[in-house]
């Protein structure tokens, strides 16, 4: 058979797809995979926290007991054991979540996903946080939003910022412990304020926390889940306190939205591995992340203290950074005049990689801000890439 | 805390959800959880053929020995011995395929969803057939397409129609090995016909090909991939030849939409389970599938066997239906007058369960046809149910 006797395709893409691109992250990553390179530029947590002999042996004891039921197709909404575990766990500071809110997902992005699909019209005000989480610009992207920015300071979102600029939105999206990218928390008197301003103005709230049992200083704040479940939507993930690669988050939806994000989800892939679930459930129903998650918050702690003790040896004054309580992220911010993208291209060739700010904004971006991951580099090789980077930026001031 | 202070929040949901509502199948399923009803209605492959202890031990195999990896992020496009194993597989009748073409997905459901994203804008014209597979309907309903329906008959799509309807359109839609809900195959003659039609036009053609192994009679039929692997997007999947529950499928795309398809990969869920797709490489490496694939046929052939004889039993005349050559469907006509959806209900108080046949139309639906499945209903409850069946339909003519 001939086969190119048939004329090309001249394919035509939809109009939602004009903002997709490939992640900045994921284009700096694929440079990073060459082992000379010392990399900040990553969002992986560590390896080394990954529980594999226990999540080895559940799968064995899954397979063995239960293998057919975890291998045929699965309820949508998720495996109600894992969904009873989830809403008995956030059941606290006077708030009750009951499991028929709590809908397993493929990793909490596809909740951003779904989120958009369902809520976001073209045009509609969707206000994130300036900055914010890439993978979230991106999801609700192609549903062709009008994006606003909410102002944000060393204290997380500023609720006057969405009061003054959230008339009709259709959502505000706010990652309040331990921001990627910016490391920041959002304040308890914030979060009350931001309740409130969101439900006087009938504004959903999504709350995305992946980092929020993170915590390396003082204790873990309250949810605004807890404070409004009727008007929060919030998501979590088994991605940093067990493992990203099973691809297992969930959200948490009050019930009117619930109906419509499960139907949305089984039109985009029926559901969620039934095995990974019920594998999941094995591995923490007795406690075990109350045990496992203390020995991350100390890894990354010292981490974290590692690459503040770097920065303030080899950085030059001038330049600021945060100084995050959790999570896995330091913000750093350069004089204006500064491009970090500029840098980045440089710092690469000295074999150092990072984020270049710019790509987290919705507005005007700061082009004078990086992100900076401190989980995965060993201490010799944090002190080494701060020290080249600091070069670099000494020799700009 | 008073939880109760903030005034709810009144929900405004997407346009494009306008069409979402719950799968008519999920909801006749949950009615058939019921032991003592005798269910046709599902689509789930039969647990019986589901290679458990081979899965478990390949789990086992790659969390001892790449634990690490295969549970940390991954990415996108997929793991890449997989994407090289399934290009080979599907390089023939002289066409070759190249792994970069290949892309895992979570159950080939989310192609669907992926190609709705990329492919169709508010009002697109989309061409499937009458009728079709009701995930693809859904999927691509949220995308807002303007449905055109293809006329089919017994010998599977007519491609005439498409050249007829076709003009402008975005994709052509079709499932050409028995089809999924009428159980037909598009015949060789039309396959060569469709692909010259879709290519003169300039039409993308997506072939969705979940049951093209699960061949009972005669030599599964070429692809039309191999026609024209650059205007033809192929859709395949392990639910059916491996296990559903795990999730994992493919779609194969020609370069120019891949890297779009990717991207909206990357904004939906960011990659599927690396773990799951190691394990089915492991699984079907050595050629595993070539044994068990004959099982699971001569399985199913038996059961379609039995299901022509009881339907021939016991069904009255002026009732047909197909006699299909693979897959897990027949697809029965009633006389004119009688309507499957009344029908349904009735026989649902006998214990008896179907799939309503309007579900799977875009055009004016034939309310007189039903979907029968036949694989995990055993031998005397097949006789039993569908003698119940024919009797309701006989008081009716």
């Amino acid at each position: 058979m001939k086969l190119d006797k048939y004329a090309p395709i001249e394919w035509k893409f939809a109009k939602r797809c004009g903002p997709l691109k490939s992640s900045i992250i994921r284009d700096i990553l694929k440079v990073t995979q060459r082992p000379e390179v010392i990399s900040f530029a990553g969002g992986l947590p560590s390896p080394n926290t990954f529980p594999v002999e226990k999540m080895r042996a559940a799968f064995d004891y899954v397979l063995t007991t239960a293998g057919t039921t975890a291998l045929q197709y699965g309820p949508t909404d998720g495996y109600p054991p894992l969904r009873e575990f989830i809403a008995h766990s956030l059941s606290k500071n006077g708030a009750t979540i009951h499991p028929d809110q709590i809908m397993m997902i493929s990793g909490s992005q596809q909740g951003l996903d779904l989120l958009g699909k369902v809520l976001i019209d073209e045009g509609s005000k969707t206000l994130v946080e300036n900055p914010s989480y890439l993978g979230a610009i991106q999801a609700f992207s192609v549903y062709e939003p009008h994006f606003v920015p909410v102002e944000t300071d060393d204290h997380g979102l500023i609720p006057a910022s969405v009061a003054a600029r959230g008339e009709g939105a259709r959502l505000v999206y706010a990652l309040p412990n331990y921001q990627n990218p910016s490391g920041r928390t959002l304040t308890a008197k914030r979060r009350v304020e931001l309740v409130e301003v969101c439900a006087r103005m009938r504004i959903p709230l999504v709350e995305d926390d992946p980092y929020g049992t993170l915590c390396y200083r003082g204790e873990p704040l309250p949810t605004m889940l807890a404070m409004n479940p009727a008007g929060v939507i919030y998501m979590g993930t088994f991605s940093k306190v067990l493992t990203p690669g099973i691809r297992l988050g969930y959200v948490v939806a009050p019930r009117p939205l619930f109906s419509k994000l499960e139907q949305a989800k089984q039109a985009a892939d029926l559901h969620t591995a039934q095995l990974t679930q019920m594998v999941v459930y094995e591995v923490i129903k007795d406690g075990f992340l109350d045990q496992h998650i203390p020995t991350i918050r100390t890894l990354y702690a010292s981490q974290c203290n590692i690459m503040l003790d770097a920065l303030s040896k080899y950085f030059p004054p001038g330049v600021t950074w945060t100084k995050p309580d959790g999570g896995m992220f330091i913000w750093v911010t350069l004089p204006k005049h500064i491009d970090s993208m500029a840098l980045s291209t440089e710092a690469l060739t000295h074999n150092v990689a990072f984020v270049p700010g710019s790509a987290f904004y919705v507005g005007t971006p700061e082009t004078n801000t990086l992100r900076l991951s401190f989980v995965t580099v060993p201490a010799e090789k944090i002190y080494e890439g701060i020290e080249r980077l600091g070069k670099l930026i000494a020799a700009k001031i």
